[in-house]
């Protein structure tokens, strides 16, 4: 390899090192959406970039209109404070350290299960939301993501 | 085939008869996608179901943040006002009108080339948004779509 | 001192005496993130003025991208309601004499630890904000930053 | 250099290739106010990363309260758009191909002069956001801090 060869290795490493791409995206969804189905679940899958935007998100038919938000403001929960929705949860309650972060930054903090950062050692660089089943199902399915993400995508 | 099952035949039927699915959506936004790179666009590609409501979105790597929620709400005006951006920019113009429909559904309204209502018959079932590259681009791969969905996935 | 000389310097007195300016604003920013860069915490660290409006907001690298509106929430907080958070957490508790105080104010109201006014005698004349680390912590690095507000600068 | 230093060296080169950091946006936003005072404007100048999050913002005294939100929502602008403000006015005009882009985005995109991308090689990597002075001033102020950010900061 010749210094232009490396720099561009390493400019394409870089990018995809410091947030998961729209090809990582669908792939992680995909997956999510076979769990959903397989447990009976219509889904609203999202994905973010490290940056809190959206970069995919997807509707299994029949799911719940107000799951696409949940959904999205799930990935933006979990990146802009880099926990996920369920670590969240327990802080959020009344008398707890962080009652009252679900209402900072316009209503986008979710503070119940099914999100979660997804990470390359620990930085993040996105992260799945999932809405749509109960509370178990959307966490179920979220921690589902977040192996296969880890074991088959990064 | 028994009652039950012609009953479930039939409820599934008119299901796609009345809304895009998400499988008909992804279909969609993958050759949309595959002709924004041909013409070297990074867009962002939405489609809505006959609510209004965005079923599916996906922002190719290195798209503008900003065209998010410019896709998005350009299928939600193409749902709630029964017609194409382009079409309802002439009529959105100042002196024009529709002037000052820009300002009204919490600014939910685009009113530039990109979005375009999906069809069966005369029935508003859908609609696709695109934001990305000039506004010249963003009608073309608009009315691309368009006819990508007429012909091959209708 | 001829008489506009004096009515300048009387002017600029009244204004520094009414709120808390810039140059203020960016010392006591500084030492508070020397603290939290000491204490191991990526702070975001802002600074209202008596009008309730920010004037500087810092955001330590790597900091949450949450803690950007929450901070600077708090500063909004404490000015408005001319009490530190952790006095407002109390009382916002269910059961308590100003719960739902968190609903108004367009979501503006934050009521956790990290907040404090910044008075001249008993007038507010701004607030400081911190968020970025455990609630114990923004509270730890909040007083501490009163503490040199009122020793150091004011 | 052994495989750890290199390792290193690459992190932090990253680190910074991808957004710019408080050091650099405090460094920008200090020899933007030099000059504002020297043009006799009290500006608010704000800096957001490649995240189009801010990441610091300073409103000189006596600022206009509205210019906090303008200068902030300049910076979104650069960074969602990845064009200047005075670029983006004459497309967003009535009749011009953007015209009703100001309205999308929950009213976060600023059509008038005042802000600049700032960006490593073709990749924004942040913005530069000025407000406070006639439009004119603001544009003229922002393409100083965008020369100073070239030759002196990046």
């Amino acid at each position: 390899m010749n210094e232009q060869q490396i720099i561009k290795a390493v400019e394409k490493a870089v990018h995809s090192a410091n947030s998961v791409t729209l090809a990582q995206a669908k792939k992680l969804i995909a997956r999510v959406e076979e769990e959903a189905a397989r447990i009976g679940v219509n889904a609203v899958v999202a994905v973010a970039n490290s940056g809190a935007h959206p970069i995919a998100v997807e509707c299994m038919d029949d799911s719940f209109i107000a799951s696409y938000d949940v959904a999205v403001q799930k990935t933006f929960t979990c990146v802009s404070l880099k926990m996920s929705t369920i670590e969240l949860k327990k802080l959020a309650q009344p008398e707890q350290p962080l009652y009252g972060i679900q209402f900072t930054n316009q209503g986008k903090i979710v503070i119940f299960g099914g999100g979660v950062p997804l990470k390359r050692g620990d930085k993040v660089i996105g992260a799945l939301g999932v809405s749509g089943g109960s509370e178990e199902q959307d966490t179920y399915l979220a921690d589902f993501g977040l192996k296969v993400f880890e074991e088959e995508i990064l």
